[in-house]
């Protein structure tokens, strides 16, 4: 058995997010889809990790075993020509035995588009979340900055009903960046893993705050609190972009 | 009776262009089915030019009349709650009397992307021209530098079928320019105006020079032909974007 690893994009705005399950078409069985028709044999493809419905990914990694060689250039173009236009393989590439795309990755980054036109784009709504509000961003800058480093994570992730499966909510974020784009500011999140949600309930809290409705002080209650019920409200899925995995 | 400026954006992907005609639906049509909704009345709506099918626009400008006073911050937030929101109102403002949307026009930019990756966008196709041969960047430079300035651009024009509405062909290329994006390069086109179909027919010819199937030399034959079949095919419509208007 031969081990490839896939870079792939894709707009999740159709999407019920990357795994497969029971209501709603997601990407990873459009991808089984495309393998089944290409290679006939039920390939079982390993994503880096689970993106929500609605959730876009620039570079998700992803790996698959396959028993023969695969030439990587045709099967790349013969893979985007079943995939809808929505899904889009970057890169096919023989990978070491041993790699596996959620277990090897030493980290992820993730951005999140904040649009703060007065109007709403016609062509980044579902790329975005529209606030036009006026945010307070040295504020948000401020509880930014108390959230980089390691800290447990728990009030900022839903993983309550997860029960038995619960992980370990202590994760480090190297770094959460603000950075202009065209139409608003793009927070740029780089840590070594995120416990579920745990990107729009940051996102979330840093808007309460932009608006007043949170302190920067609150901040290191919310996160001494470890109670889900005390941090901000999910932002919405479209803003969210899966942008590279580090392994 | 009191004039208003529309400053507007669409995805035109939807639409058949801005112009109002019997087959499709056009963006002049729901900005009108707005108004009649909003002001009990038919208003009707000049825009600075036609825009064809799929073609976007960042700023159109529109001109109307109304017989009152409007609260142009109120019924900007009306219409765009009206409208879809592949089409939004940026501003609505009070304008003199004489303003003209066309005729008051002293130019035009245009944006034209092209997503020069090897694998489309899944995020920009239908928002760019997806070329995945390399081009010949310099030659296409070198091209599109003898495009600028004052030329009679028949051979870039299909106008033929307009009859006796045939437009003076003589414009002035301000100047194109090729601007790097995350995904390739833009094309930027400002002119004092631009014939029918203009703007894609040299994005079609350009990316000809760029595959070598045109020269640059071709390109002084091309102009002095006064000829729409000796330039290159007309560039797919969902890459262009009416960037501004210029008074």
């Amino acid at each position: 058995m031969t081990k490839y690893k896939l870079i792939l994009s894709y707009d999740g705005t159709n999407y019920s997010g990357w795994q497969v399950q029971p209501n709603g078409v997601s990407i990873q069985e459009k991808l089984e889809e495309a393998f089944l028709i290409l290679l006939k044999e039920k390939v079982n493809v390993i994503g880096s990790g689970r993106t929500d419905a609605g959730v876009h990914a620039l570079n998700q990694v992803a790996h698959f075993t396959f028993d023969g060689p695969l030439d990587c250039r045709k099967i790349t173009f013969a893979l985007n020509g079943l995939l809808p236009l929505d899904i889009r393989i970057q890169a096919l590439l023989k990978a070491d035995p041993d790699f596996h795309a959620q277990h090897s990755a030493k980290g992820k980054c993730y951005y999140y588009y904040l649009n703060l036109d007065s109007v709403k784009s016609p062509f980044f709504g579902p790329f975005s979340w529209h606030i036009s509000r006026n945010l307070d961003l040295s504020a948000m800058k401020a509880a930014a900055k108390i959230l980089v480093g390691t800290h447990d994570f728990t009030s900022f992730s839903n993983q309550q009903h997860l029960g038995a499966c619960k992980k370990d909510p202590i994760r480090t974020l190297f770094r959460l960046d603000f950075v202009d784009w065209a139409y608003g500011i793009r927070l740029e999140f780089e840590g070594d893993g995120f416990l579920y949600k745990m990107v729009r309930n940051i996102v979330g809290t840093l808007q309460e705050v932009g608006t007043g409705k949170l302190k920067v002080e609150d901040i290191p209650l919310i996160l001494e609190a470890k109670d889900r019920q005390r941090a901000g409200h999910a932002a919405p899925p479209q803003g969210l972009f899966l942008a590279y995995v580090i392994y």
